[in-house]
């Protein structure tokens, strides 16, 4: 008998992820160890032996029976694959199932998949990551106390909204709410332009050779620390960029601005303005670290 | 009597470490530490009296005592206390001393500090630091393994160059030789570039609030491995930025044409342009973080 959620509330039935790397396996092991559902089965494109043996997902379908069983389908997948999921998942539904996802980017999801759904889709974003990708470092706790972010739409279903927010707290997540176009700017700003920043950091670097020197030879702690992000799965990040264009190059656009005042203040020896900005930018790192 | 040097040669005379904080106190815990020096002494704007109870200097002296009694003065203040510094020491100076520097900028310093020293001044900078600052940071192997970037000029004494250079194998450090305008575009390129990047990062953040909500609220790895670097100390970095500001600005367009080479990837929706940048930016990673 699974045990009792830690919300308080009953145990959901059947949870689907569709997509067993780091985020579906560790939605699968938080969901699984802290009894939130009855079992969670899993659809991938690629085998989910791993997943098995590791004991992520207690049984191994195809992503039509992932439909056709689940009382809550999650997508999991990288972003641009979620449209022909969708597409898939559609048929098999059973009309008080609830889908909803795990991607980076909200509007994008919303237009296409959403509609599939009709009120039965309510998108979702849990905040969490590491270095390593994959099923292998997919663990239990990879949620808890990190922020997930719901956006359901005005005309979604109230029951699937509630077992969405259920899904979600059921995995120790903090969850809040707000709408998709925020929650895109909001991420533009916070976690897609610092990745555009450290690829583009790597760029510049891989093109400078000042008096033949390799400057990667000498990269001390300045550039080492862009180094994880830039290292960052380049089908996930692509996907990230073409499904979020509009605030993403709306966010490079105020980016470049910045860099163009430093640049200023540097050009005309202004030591005044460049140090009241390096203090100004002391303080907001103090807000991102709390 | 003192350990012999771990180069095999003898031992340095009297080391004058004019600037006792983190890098001028790990120099002179890692002299005393292997034995490289017969002693080091302190000169600071501040009181030493944290370095001597640590026992990081032998004897705090003013800066003219430390020029008068030194085989080697080690200038290690701020890069833009330089000039002051060495107009002070020049007049007691023995004429057989050396002088030498940490500074992270050097076609500066050899305009600015060299002509006071003549043949007797050797510019280096030593590629190390940490999060912390201060003389309570310094350790005796901070250096250790280390790259450390000597500069001399082409009418510099060789015993003068020997020196230095022996000084900084001294700490444990490798010794590379470099002309001064390849020095100051390498780390224009691996450092300084890199902190104006997170420090225009941080004035992106502080400025967009969508839908009023603070981004800096949902900061996740992305933003977070940038802070570090914005939290450097603001003195220091822009003195940085005033005394290198041809190769930084020369950086910073560089960069700003590599960002918007991905902003117009995006905006075309070029899903392979954006996947080949980011995989080449993957194989630069790997090379920084050899």
């Amino acid at each position: 008998m699974p045990q009792a959620p830690a919300s308080g509330g009953p145990a959901l039935g059947t949870v689907a992820v569709v997509g067993v790397g780091l985020i579906g396996g560790s939605l699968a092991l938080a969901l699984k160890a802290r009894g939130t559902c009855r079992e969670v089965i899993g659809a991938d494109a690629a085998p989910l032996d791993k997943a098995l043996s590791l004991g992520v997902v207690d049984r191994a379908v195809s992503v039509e029976e992932a439909a056709a069983q689940a009382d809550v389908v999650v997508l999991s997948t990288p972003v641009g694959a979620f449209p022909e999921v969708a597409r898939r998942i559609r048929p098999a539904l059973r009309p008080e199932a609830v889908v909803t996802d795990t991607g980076s980017v909200k509007r994008y999801v919303l237009e296409h998949v959403g509609p599939l759904f009709k009120g039965r889709f309510v998108g979702a974003h849990p905040i969490a990551g590491k270095e390593r990708s994959g099923v292998e470092a997919a663990t239990p706790d990879l949620f808890d106390g990190a922020h997930c972010i719901l956006t359901p739409e005005i005309d979604c279903d109230a029951d699937a909204a509630e077992t969405v927010s259920r899904l979600w707290r059921g995995t120790g997540a903090r969850v809040t709410t707000m709408p998709a176009d925020v929650h895109d700017q909001v991420f533009a700003c916070v976690s897609h332009l610092p990745h555009l920043v450290a690829y583009a950091l790597m760029a510049t670097v891989d093109r400078t050779r000042p008096g033949g020197v390799d400057p990667a030879s000498f990269a001390a702690g300045g550039l080492r620390d862009f180094t994880r992000v830039a290292g960052s799965d380049p089908v996930m990040w692509r996907d990230i960029c073409l499904t979020n264009p509009d605030a993403v190059t709306a966010m490079l656009d105020a980016y470049v601005h910045d860099l163009g005042v430093l640049k200023e203040a540097i050009r005309r020896g202004d030591g005044e303005a460049l140090r009241t900005a390096f203090e100004a930018a002391q303080r907001v790192r103090e807000r991102v670290t709390q």
